[in-house]
């Protein structure tokens, strides 16, 4: 009964498992609107150049550079200005602002600085320029037929901007994995709130993923095996029913389903957690605990990286990190991947929170971050430099933020 | 003319300004399931206690705690298996998951390795244990009262499980700012696509705000001067009209609406920004230049640090950050801040791509990150440690992937 923790996955192990077979979804076209976050699924090709006119690169005026020659500050040279839509002719120019199209008939353009003004409607120009001066040519940032932006790339607001400008108006994006939550509700479930259903479903949405049935089920092996069976997912999370002590339902109902293979994890929290496929090369599905805080770790060590993959991501932890300092040791035990919860403290350095078996999601929720101590280690001691990934908000500034105060309510506005 | 470059505020100077004015939007009530990423509007307090009930900590069988008194490797004591409904008397025993409710009549728990199956229905116990072991107490991670998550807390995966196993269904968070955009065509705007739109909503969207209108207006003074008057937003950006080469029109609407407290900015790209307010005490208003690249910088170093804080959040930037090494220098001129972008190069440095300025928004597009070189740098040579701010996806690993093959296309399940 309790020989199920002899034979625990490493933590790598599950991820040679996912990376065995989670690619990015099938492509599937949406608007540019609707882009941002997205990665997309090919490299798009530019099918105009950009810029897409000859255009100003400088606040000043538009004019033909031949005629500025001999200019010079005691030798001002005056032009009439004319609107840009009346094009440049002899003696005429153009005040354009960086980004405007170079107005017909001008090849050049006089930074402001080197103009002076003149009587009303005219300019004095008091340098020389030479054809091309401050002009930004079409095509100097995307010639036609290159790639505007590459097929793996996420798309961001400079991304957004830069197909806007090019004229693109729907892109092929990798699809969003459609996840099943399946909740095994243990005894008592009308004594408890269900924590595992709101969590997984903010952490799918975060990794790019979409929720298609969140489901409570009696944690019992014959309820969860036909609940694993059913059509719709591209990926089954299972939350509760994984430990050995009341029977390990689920893990039961994934062998008699299709395939348990991965069966404990030497993971802490989420020791209990395995994976497997609900039908001979069937739908993968990963069972994590029901302990809140082990169903957190589980999904982000194990089940996260594989959406993440099937969204197109890196399958790595969606957080970024910082090497800082430990304030207090860290112990973990030999064999063990161990995530300890941290909090900044007032010097500059990390320290370790009450660990998620002792505070549970308050470890998390009072944190600014976690250290992950892999399987190889005992964990570190005062003073040494460890890898933080931090929570998103506690990543910019550790909040060493004595005497600033925030002032929450409306604005004076 | 040119002069409003010698008053030019440093990035710092608006960063003051938007400070004496930007505090979080009055507070909002949502459910807790669309309130992953808000930020509370105020602490929340546990008006339950968690765990709400004694559980078990552990795998194993809850029972009476004196009954195991005597029980050892040679001395194994026999309990009959009942259900958790049936409750614990004497002699009985019920399997338990960890996080399962304690049974009525238990006040133990014996891990699954101190038990050794018996005939069926029993179990044999093999290690005394004390009473509470492996419970735990309701109450212990939260207390009645205390604060379940603090009130300045952007609302991840963590904090939303903790608040729902609390039982809190809807929160009080901090609102969303209305932004408007109006974006100030230049001359021939039809023979350009807009750019700054779709990526200000991106950047909007990204930064906790909420686009109430979007709305392509002439390049002129007294267009753009009635279109700052609508009421409605919380703050409000032009794009476009910034330069004084064709007329300075958004700077000078700005001037006849309300107050102009900042004409240009030492930020490149963006020094064509500016602020102020619609009306004497009104709405906050930024200038951002047409230039797509100047727009995305002049967004994200100022008017993006104000909807950040009225959103609740930080104002710095939304990027993880790294330290890396220089593979070639960067230049820049004493006086700007000057964003550079930059991308990994193969041996796990960075190194400068063509700046904004020659390569547009091809440069954060085709880019892992950007470095800040703050005014009173010209620029860092060779070798040198820099903070490179990461573009989403970049976060996590250099992208030093040669021998990775990605497989993009429909998974075969």
């Amino acid at each position: 009964m309790g020989g199920a923790s002899c034979s625990r996955a490493r933590v790598g192990d599950v991820a040679a498992w996912i990376e065995a077979w989670a690619a990015p979804m099938a492509p599937e076209n949406v608007p540019l609107a609707e882009a941002a976050g997205r990665v997309l699924a090919a490299d798009v090709p530019a099918r105009t150049e950009l810029p897409r006119l000859d255009r100003a690169a400088a606040d000043g005026f538009a004019l033909v550079a031949d005629e500025t020659v001999g200019a010079g500050a005691y030798n001002p040279l005056p032009f009439r200005l004319v609107p840009a839509s009346a094009g440049v002719r002899s003696g005429h120019a153009v005040a354009v602002e960086s980004g405007d199209p170079l107005p017909a008939g001008a090849d050049a353009v006089v930074r402001l600085e080197h103009a002076a003004p003149d009587m009303p409607g005219t300019i004095s120009i008091i340098a020389p320029v030479a054809i091309g001066n401050e002009v930004e040519r079409a095509g100097s940032h995307v010639a036609l037929g290159s790639v505007l932006v590459a097929g793996d790339r996420r798309l961001g607001p400079g991304e957004i901007g830069l197909l806007a400008a090019a004229g693109v108006e729907r892109v092929s994006v990798v699809g969003r994995p459609r996840v099943r939550c399946l909740l095994a509700a243990g005894p008592q479930p009308s004594a408890t709130h269900d924590a595992n259903g709101p969590m997984l479903a903010a952490l799918i949405e975060r990794d790019g993923g979409v929720v298609v049935e969140r489901r409570r089920v009696e944690r019992s092996r014959a309820v969860l095996r036909d609940a694993l069976g059913s059509p719709g997912a591209d990926i089954v999370l299972v939350a509760g029913g994984t430990g050995p002590g009341a029977g390990d339902e689920a893990a039961g109902a994934l062998a008699d389903a299709g395939e348990l293979t991965i069966h404990g994890v030497a993971l802490r929290p989420g020791e209990t957690a395995g994976a497997g496929r609900a039908a001979a090369g069937g739908v993968p599905v990963f069972l994590l605990p029901g302990t809140p805080a082990a169903c957190l770790w589980a999904y982000e060590l194990l089940a996260g990286s594989a959406l993440r993959r099937l969204a197109g991501r890196s399958p790595e932890l969606a957080f970024a990190t910082r090497q800082m300092r430990l304030g207090r040791k860290i112990v973990s035990e030999i064999g063990m991947t161990e995530i300890c919860p941290m909090r900044f403290s007032p010097d500059g350095q990390v320290e370790p929170l009450a660990s998620f078996a002792e505070a549970g999601l308050v470890a998390a929720a009072g944190g600014d971050g976690f250290v992950i101590v892999p399987e190889a280690s005992e964990g570190y001691p005062q003073g040494s430099a460890v890898t933080v990934h931090l929570y998103p908000g506690r990543g910019q500034t550790p909040r060493v933020t004595a005497g600033v105060q925030r002032q929450p309510g409306k604005r004076g506005v």
